[in-house]
């Protein structure tokens, strides 16, 4: 195939994480308070397992209980993370507190970084890391 | 601090994943490849080591090499991973194809799942696992 028509096949595509944790009813009630987040599609099964979309500012992402029977693993059962969300917000230094206040663990506090960003990060109660900042 | 502000505050949010690998240089080339990803910042230390901003279509993700001194691991490292990606590509077969030709290894083809999305996922090579569908 063309490089061009591979670049056509993803020319209007996006791009959401999907998050594995324990309890994800918990999780959506943090994500909420945290940071904001918007319930866009919410399902609870007979278990108690929930699949939710939700959105971040103009962002959106996906969270669901583990099943690492499909090789979907919370940070608690691995033991860390592979991916870190990194938002961005106009005032990286009151977002983070809010975060901070809904129970979000400060890693490091929000800073002016030598590479050009104010930014700071958190450990999340399911093990997830978050950094807020900013580009100066 | 009131509900009303704590939304102003992340009204303008935005949210990008950031995804620790193991050689941060060929995982750039393979997304590349992959997904048609396109480099908007990238930087290479001495060491070799990488940390890159890439758009896949309309959105944004980071990667860089691992740090498991800063608690940044890779799926290599630990496992498996904590979150998955999905991609919603207007022609999820073709799209999945070319991820594929590009060496991801097909965990689930695309399917019409009765979730009501088309969808299917690969694992790339540097253990991270990306669904790719939209919804029907």
């Amino acid at each position: 195939m063309s490089e061009t028509s591979v670049e056509e096949l993803y020319r209007n595509a996006t791009l959401s994480p999907m998050l594995s944790v324990r309890n994800g009813a918990k999780a959506v009630a943090f994500y909420k308070a945290a940071f904001a987040a918007k319930e866009l599609f919410r399902m609870d099964d007979e278990s108690g397992a929930v699949v939710a979309h939700l959105a971040i500012g103009k962002s959106d992402f996906w969270l669901s209980d583990e099943s690492p029977e499909y090789k979907n693993f919370s940070p608690e059962t691995l033991g860390g993370g592979t991916v870190r969300m990194v938002i961005i917000a106009d005032d990286p230094h009151a977002a983070f507190d809010v975060a901070v206040a809904a129970g979000g663990k400060v890693v490091c506090p929000v800073t002016d970084e030598p590479y050009g960003w104010r930014i700071g990060r958190i450990l999340d109660p399911f093990g997830h890391h978050w950094e807020i900042g900013k580009p100066l």
